[in-house]
């Protein structure tokens, strides 16, 4: 029962159907039996495969009759014990590697049908189909069986009882609402009056006249039917709506999506991501129109601004110590003008503000999406659906036994299969875990690191050649190759973490599909996570602070010193990385994973199948639904989807104090996303199992803990990595009027030019025209001519703890904030709660008045009986009102 | 129909019967009607009023005929809306005082009882007992309406299946534990095999084939039976366990508590406050245990701390500055050496550790409560209870409606009567509530800072006094006679607080009685919580901060100069300051407000009813056991309880670091704790509603915040009021050999006395024997010396920049380590969620095979048609197996 499941190749459900349920009959495109009356519920493919490639395939368990034997005497059992195990296509693809004899395969797959036939399905089967080598399936699920599985699955069904949700005066904001934002939600004509809401209850036969069955062949619609036959081992089928098509089309990006379709195409699961995709995107809009503000603001103030016109002004005449060893001279602070200026554009109080308002941003994000899914629970009707029904759902993995036979076999171990793997078996794979996850953190730094050198070289080499043109340059060239080789080594190390993350998962043998995704998906993020922040926490926190100082600089491989910023320059090297890698890494991903490569995929799909193109396109017109299908690429899960955007998250959110313009970034590249996941499941890929769920899973802890981490993130940023703090230190303790007027001085160290170490100093030291004696630096330390020359001053240290009472405060002001926010919002939307309470009463009192109907009867009955025999009084129960209670006085 | 309920003064369950369920019959104690045949489920109080009390009390509302009225169609309207408030006692109790004319009353008695005979229960009535003016009417639930509510309520019922727990070889460790703890468990001889659990579903009449009805009367037990009639708008009776009294005794402390049993009599959500408790002392052992080690390590330690040999080493002859100004003069070192050694118990390296610990320790307690409360409601079937039950019981205040009536009477617009009240209705409430906590938390604040000045005052008038044997005593008198202030301070405004908070949030009118407990608790709360601990973050972090400098020192009100803490001192005043209000703030709570007032308040109801000793035993003898009960205290809930243990909890957690003994001192206390509740809950009080609950509420939250703010409260604790960032600073930055030689000399700034204020000097300059140039003070600043003399010093910036990264660093690495434990814990314990799925899958069995017997009849039902009539072959749905595959090759 287990492996029969395997045995079909391709479980394929029906797609793109363009009929709307219980539409007219089309027989040639047949979502019927060939009788024309009972519905296609589902259809299995499977190979009927050549000779050749059953010899080459099944090569290495063959003749090891061992084997076979045991997994046939452990599937007997197991089926006994009653296990329900759920193949996924993800994991059915995988397991078109474990192969077996053809007729073995015959065997088991008749042994599956008759499984099926006994189930009450029905089958059909179409092994003369156009495709070659192809057979095909056809199940229908007739009326007592989907009746039975959907009380198994205690299926909220709509009762007769119609809820006609009171329109109150206080749900006028709502009303207007809609009423405004009417011509952003799309053209569907709703089925029944938006405002009424049937009544559901858990489905129960004997309750059958609660349930509205005036149409008996809708009443369990097409996405119920699938997961009931699904729940029967095998997988869904459900017509596609016409109207989807609008959904996925770039043109509509400003209108809301049909949700409630995608649900009924996709299912809950998949409803669920885009309506997550929507709120996030949705909330990203008044982050991005304040963070443009924010930017514009920073426009506004630039000439205002003190300091970077202290820097400008070229009457301030300041010479600052050279950059780098020998090769660079000294330079005057006049010529870091335009960093400077650039810089106030994300540097200025404004950040500060819009960092803690991203913050509060993130937790209302987190608050909104929780009553969203509330709201949607409650309209899926999936508010009962907890506890209980995931640890039912939460089914061993099919390939678990598979893995557990692998690993026992190895360990000689066989008692162990009936019982669970112990700790001793599980810790070589949770050890290799460990080290290869350590291995590849490590990896990522010694790559980012590896980046560093590079620049470091290349500026040097740059530095000294001779050809002045090469050297004007240098900047540019060396910042842009090394953004392009860093992007391009996290796009590359993004595929590769993320198979490395499988494989990993996989030796674990996890013993079901969620802890197996669960595991996956947590492997995948700290990786993938590591691998796209680790440059950019560099850049924020340790570029230009591991410099040491002039006469005692900091070297690194030899002789290579340490790279500087520019003044003012870390925090602008910063906003160019996150911009490049925010746009690279969406453009390219977007075009050409998620577009270029599944439509490769199927063109190669279709060659194998060794057509040519005149044949095709008559094939195309005479081809099956179900067969064209099968050209189609499989469904590999939303992780990939979801991760994509956990980590666009992470960048709006961690660094958005150095970079106010990624919510912007983020909400441009969100619009087209919706769109193109959306193309990309209606016309790329089969379509995918409607799968129950009730929330997103782990991504909403990972949100969580994102959101937690990017409070102490922007804190340290606007601390350490901005000059905010040194500023308001400035201002407040030290500045003789109260302004910024002299702070760039206060900034900067002074150092006496006869200090250098020999070989360091510049080549050309008149480069500027004239002899530099005392040349700056930016740091605070005691001046040449202090009693402790070059060492850290008061005021650093008054500036340091500054800098850490901000981080302090910043954290958990905001940290304060956002759980008082938390608390403030409630979980559950008020007309929700409002609402379930109501029907909760009318369920109670149609049951109620069901039971004195039934009561009447009885005593009716009873009195008619009596009639006949007045004996049957002292019957139990005893009935009430026969003994009225005695009113004493 | 609401208001029917408050015509029943006392709505008391019985209690005490000392009867197990179904044993024989007693028919003088009467848990049966007169005919000895129907159980009495229920007993319903009243009073029968005296004419001259009705005239008295009814007259706020007397002749007001609209309002009268009004309430009668209120009241039909709301019945048909079908809303069902329930009135707990404490609310109950209120209600007395809501008053209607006696004959109304009566009326209305009738009214309620015809509806109670309507819903299918029975009645008996007894106005004849022995408590004068008193009426009693028994209620008994027939089995049809126990099945009908068992069906509404979805209660979990066990069915015939059971589930025989596989003993799995790795619950050896479980096995081995509970034999271990075997003497610590109390004696219950277990009614069923402990291993053995029945399998429970929702209980349905139309499947009562699939549950264990061999015996009727015991299949609902007491317990349910009670919150069935309960759910019929009324109280609940139980009989109680004869060994529920070895629970209540406190020579059984060491011994687990039966929790099953408590749960049984009382209910889930008492039975979860003692399991709530018994966990949290369980915890409070090995967290005690290691603040033991701790302590005893700061006494073996205390002869090698090299500060405190410096300080009593009178070699050094440090002279210090004076503490006050005029009265006191200069001092020697030395002369602290006691209070530095004694400081040094608390404030060592392990006690950094230990405060990381405790924090650990709280997460740790967080999750096995969760785990713990899991596990209970898997054993109390409360699994599938949750999200709607919780929105079932969210009834409406029974208070709620002649609130909202008092509210609009007031404002004119009765039409609002209907829908609910706006937030232009509740926003007087709300600011009174703002103003009234804000006023009171500033009261607090002035109250202490009342203790201060008082403090102040008395030393400095001491300090004046010519009577020497006053002046020795000086510190002792005002440290003593202060905390005994503060002591007496909190707990008298410990009861006013709590009385405020109830008033303000019945000004509030919140709708249900669930949200109406929740506000209530948050309120009082914060005002307890404020008032417990504005006095010892005083001492914790502005004792000893606000004095300024010498020569230029910090002065309130007028002369009074703040005080000072000796060398090392503050330290020891916060442990003191705990230690009494531990100690003090239990002690009394415990004797005089747990056990001393309800025996005096039994008293005088006893008294109150005009009976002298004599006809009282006569009477001890004759009464019904629930006309003795009328005598006890009402119960009036848990928060009371909780709300003494969070202060606790705050204890322990919050000031961990500065007093490492506060969990042994919780651990005691508590030990007793559970017996006094159990003793109070078992005899002192009227048995309370069995009131279903799945978690502990609003308190599990308030314990999450207090372990957040104990973490960051800790972090400051060490940096700023211990002496350990200083020590680490002086030993890795200015020792010259690495070790703490010379810290102490460090530690202490320079001040030249004729820099002293005129007025502030001395009168004793020549006290020590020899004239002071420069005295010491605990400070870094420069000395007078130095070109900028008693500014602040780099080292003192330096320090400062330590002391505040030590708090980033502790604070997030607890937190993430927090996080991580939290992560790492599953909230399910492994064995309960297989347990759990066992029983799902089992569920499924047993549902298919009836499903294959049925078919199977019908099979056979259809074969005997078909001799009958061979024609009825297209009948509908298609039988499975009609139509046969087709295997085309």
């Amino acid at each position: 029962m287990i492996h029969m499941i395997l045995l079909f190749v391709f479980l394929q459900p029906m797609k793109k159907l363009y009929l709307d349920d219980g539409s007219s009959l089309h027989p040639h495109l047949g979502p019927y039996f060939s009788d024309g009356q009972r519905r296609v519920d589902y259809v299995l493919a499977y190979e009927i495969e050549k000779p050749s490639s059953i010899r080459h395939r099944s090569s290495r368990f063959s003749g090891n009759k061992f084997i076979q034997r045991l997994r046939r005497s452990f599937n007997r059992s197991s089926s006994r014990a009653a296990l329900h195990p759920k193949a996924d296509p993800e994991i059915a693809a995988q397991e078109q590697r474990t192969d077996y004899h053809e007729d073995d395969k015959r065997f088991r797959r008749e042994e599956f049908e008759e499984n099926l036939l006994e189930m009450g399905l029905e089958l059909e089967k179409d092994e003369r189909s156009k495709i070659p080598e192809m057979g095909f399936v056809k199940i229908h699920a007739p009326w007592n069986v989907l009746c039975r599985e959907a009380e198994f699955m205690k299926l909220k069904m709509p009762t007769k009882k119609v809820l006609n949700p009171s329109t109150h005066h206080q749900f006028n904001v709502r009303q207007f609402i809609h009423k405004v934002t009417a011509p952003l939600h799309p053209k569907i004509e709703p089925s029944r009056p938006q405002n009424v809401k049937s009544l559901c209850h858990p489905f129960s036969r004997e309750k059958q006249h609660l349930f509205d069955l005036s149409d008996r062949d809708r009443f369990f619609d097409s996405k119920t039917r699938s997961s009931i036959v699904y729940q029967i081992l095998k997988r869904t089928r459900c017509t596609k709506a016409k109207y989807s098509m609008e959904w996925a089309c770039y043109s509509v990006f400003y209108k809301y999506q049909p949700i409630g379709l995608i649900r009924k195409y996709f299912g809950e699961k998949i409803g669920l991501y885009f309506a997550w995709l929507g709120v996030y995107t949705q909330m990203l809009i008044p982050a991005a129109i304040i963070g443009v503000i924010v930017f514009l603001y920073g426009c506004a103030t630039v000439d205002d601004n003190i300091p970077s016109m202290e820097i400008c002004d070229p009457r301030n005449n300041i010479t600052m110590c050279p950059l780098c060893d020998h090769a660079c001279s000294y330079w005057e602070l006049v010529t870091a003008c335009g960093t400077a200026r650039a810089s106030h554009l994300f540097d200025n109080a404004a950040t500060v503000i819009f960092s803690i308002f991203m913050a509060l941003w993130a937790v209302l994000f987190m608050e909104h999406w929780k009553r969203r899914q509330m709201r949607l629970n409650y309209t899926w009707d999936l508010t009962g659906f907890g506890e209980e029904d995931s640890t039912h759902t939460a089914h061993w993995r099919c390939c678990y036994i598979s893995d557990l036979l692998f690993i026992s076999f190895f360990h000689f171990h066989f008692m162990c299969l009936c019982v669970k793997l112990t700790c001793t078996d599980r810790m070589p794979a949770y050890l290799t875990t460990m080290v290869t996850m350590c291995f590849l953190i490590v990896l990522t730094f010694a790559i980012v690191f590896g980046v560093i050198l590079y620049r470091i070289s290349i500026k040097a080499a740059l530095h000294m050649s001779n050809y002045p043109a090469a050297r004007s340059n240098i900047r540019a060239t060396v910042k842009t190759t090394a953004a392009i080789i860093n992007l391009i080594i996290i796009i590359i190390l993004d595929e590769i973490y993320g198979s490395i993350a499988r494989w990993l998962t996989t030796l674990e043998v996890p013993k079901t599909d969620k802890s197996f995704e669960e595991r996956l998906i947590f492997k995948a993020f700290i990786l993938k996570f590591a691998n796209a922040f680790t440059p950019i926490v560099y850049l924020a926190f340790f570029r230009g602070r591991l410099v040491g100082r002039p006469g005692k600089y900091l070297y690194v491989v030899g002789s290579y010193r340490m790279e500087e910023c520019a003044h003012a320059g870390c925090l602008m090297e910063l906003c160019i990385q996150l911009c490049i890698t925010m746009l690279g890494k969406q453009l390219i991903q977007n075009n050409l994973f998620e577009i270029g490569i599944p439509k490769l995929k199927k063109l190669l799909r279709r060659r194998k199948s060794d057509l040519d193109s005149k044949q095709e396109e008559e094939l195309n017109r005479t081809m099956q639904r179900y067969e064209k299908d099968h050209f189609l690429g499989p469904f590999v899960g939303l992780s990939p989807e979801y991760m994509e955007m956990i980590i666009q998250f992470g960048m709006v959110t961690l660094f958005v104090a150095s970079f106010p313009l990624a919510p912007l970034f983020a909400l441009l590249n969100n619009i087209i996303e919706i769109r193109l996941d959306a193309k990309k499941f209606v016309t790329e890929l089969r379509r995918p199992i409607a799968v129950k769920a009730k929330d997103i899973g782990i991504w909403y802890n990972i949100l969580r803990g994102l959101s937690k981490v990017a409070v102490i993130v922007n804190a340290f940023v606007i601390s350490f990595t901005s000059d905010f703090i040194p500023r308001l230190v400035y201002q407040h303790m030290f500045s003789p009027d109260g302004t910024l007027h002299g702070f760039v001085n206060h900034s900067l160290s002074y150092f006496n030019v006869t200090d250098f170490q020999p070989g360091t100093e510049p080549v050309e030291p008149m480069h500027l025209g004239y002899k530099v004696e005392i040349c700056r630096y930016k740091d605070y330390r005691e001046p040449p001519w202090s009693s402790t020359p070059y060492q850290l001053s008061k005021d650093f240290w008054a500036i340091l703890a500054a800098r850490l009472a901000f981080v302090i405060v910043f954290q958990n002001v905001v940290m304060l904030m956002s759980d008082f926010v938390d608390w403030l919002i409630p979980d559950i939307p008020k007309d929700i709660s409002v609402q379930m309470h109501k029907e909760k009463i009318l369920m109670v009192e149609v049951f109620m008045k069901e039971e004195q109907g039934k009561r009447l009867a009885a005593q009716d009955n009873q009195n008619q009986d009596k009639c006949a025999s007045p004996s049957s009084d002292n019957q139990s129960p005893p009935q009430p009102r026969s003994r009225p209670i005695s009113h004493a006085n």
